[in-house]
């Protein structure tokens, strides 16, 4: 089976990461950008039958951070 | 209106952070975890109106690096 993670900083959490491609993007004449947030996908393969609850584990105790990145978990 | 990319590394790219996060999972007990793969997602909050065209053109010029990531592109 496979998942798929999003992770992303939390709304109120600085993204430096984003304002810099937001920037770029104005400085390639891309108009109308409001804001830009970046964050990670994680493409997980695992063994059939693996519980929404182990993966919600793994994301508490590895994926995430969770005082700053929220997650959002999807069995594909 | 708001748009999703998604950026990963192109099938057989070796994928250090992936292969990282697959072996830190093990080691926290983890069992049943046969690939993982790690990409970037970009949330995009565009002016009202903005093209998908124009949206590939920002992947094509900056999101990605296409010789050796490929990118969705996702309207929400």
């Amino acid at each position: 089976m496979k998942a798929r993670i999003d992770v992303m900083l939390k709304t109120g959490v600085l993204d430096p990461q984003g304002a810099a491609v937001q920037h770029a993007l104005g400085a390639l004449g891309f108009e109308g950008v409001n804001e830009v947030r970046q964050g990670k996908v994680i493409m997980l393969d695992l063994a059939d039958g693996t519980s929404e609850e182990t993966i919600k584990d793994m994301c508490e105790k590895l994926l995430a951070n969770t005082v700053i990145e929220s997650y959002r978990i999807e069995i594909l």
